[in-house]
């Protein structure tokens, strides 16, 4: 949750010590240069090596201001990691309607966003902050579950809708592992096509059969 | 390769300046010592944060002993790594002979290994470093390439063997990523044969199926 500003109004002043660059609180998109400095302190230092002095600075403001608007470490964490999952959020809505081809929909919508590197990048850095650090992992656990899975279980009309979620994610974010990251051959030259085409029929029968 | 040690016999010291530990490069053991050292240093501290100084300081030798048995910071990583992925090396063997349950063979041998702490944490390790450093992921490849592919593919009689294999461990290694590392419910807390019930049918499509 974001706390709420003492004073909405640019015109007056906040008491007390002024922020380190002057009028910055009060400058349209301060919340979104802190938000954006924050992505790339996460995505390019990790959760470990990131601290709220050092997204100030990369953004140009007080550290207090960072926490006026985010809160803890952990809730800008938090903020940065919405922000870099925002373009898996349209994962509900390619499964979303007709039932038949619903797994080529979701494979190929996912794997959109981990074949784009301006998508992939941060996406690789939030699994990296994931995988040293506990507290990032709890962060990202609770978007997920929140902002992705609840939707996704939504339109998926069969038993334990999540699990089957999350067998399909699952299935995919491991090729994103073995084709990004690793560069595993022949799976990091395959075309998206020839992986859609063997992996939709597995998310199909995951989202949709009744029996599995 | 292990360059050759000038002299086995326990008896002749080596001429120059004398190792750390006097008589350590004539210990026996002090390889596999070494070689234990180097999986927990990158274990614990990561590709990045591990050195051959900090392998041989943790030894109780001298870093020329660790050079000397290993040769570069990438050798010693890749000694380390094979040692870690020593227990996943049966997955050809658990998918040799009857094709018949060979995907449900395989999904539980590798999931007994990342259920056990003893050699899942190591594993993870190994993840980490491979997405926190390209060198790592590199040596990564490299070893599964040698050691793992060839051999699950000389154990497949399909077309595209080695695309087949990379279907498969990348489905467990993202439903391990989802259980362990993000501990995402309900895949965190699902029974193992739960999971290789419906993960069982997939490998086996992808393992045997002529066509998929």
């Amino acid at each position: 949750m974001t706390p709420a500003l003492p004073s909405e109004s640019p015109a007056p002043r906040r008491r007390g010590r002024p922020p380190r660059t002057e009028g910055a609180a009060d400058a349209p998109g301060a919340r979104d240069r802190i938000l954006a400095a924050a992505r790339n302190e996460f995505a390019e230092r990790g959760y470990d090596k990131t601290s709220i002095r050092g997204i100030a600075k990369a953004a140009g403001v007080d550290p207090a201001l960072v926490h006026h608007y985010f809160g803890t470490k952990d809730q800008v964490f938090g903020a940065a990691v919405e922000l870099i999952l925002a373009p898996a959020m349209g994962a509900p809505d390619a499964v979303h309607g007709s039932r038949e081809g619903a797994g080529e929909r979701m494979a190929r919508f996912i794997f959109g966003v981990w074949e784009n590197p301006v998508t992939r990048l941060p996406l690789l850095a939030v699994m990296r902050s994931a995988l040293t650090n506990e507290a990032a992992a709890a962060v990202l656990r609770g978007l997920i579950e929140r902002r992705l899975l609840l939707r996704m279980a939504e339109e998926l009309d069969v038993p334990d809708p999540e699990f089957r979620a999350q067998l399909a994610a699952g299935h995919i974010i491991g090729i994103a592992m073995l084709r990004y990251v690793i560069g595993m051959e022949p799976m990091a030259s395959a075309s998206v096509d020839d992986i859609v085409a063997v992996v939709g029929p597995t998310l199909q029968r995951y989202l949709t059969d009744d029996t599995i």
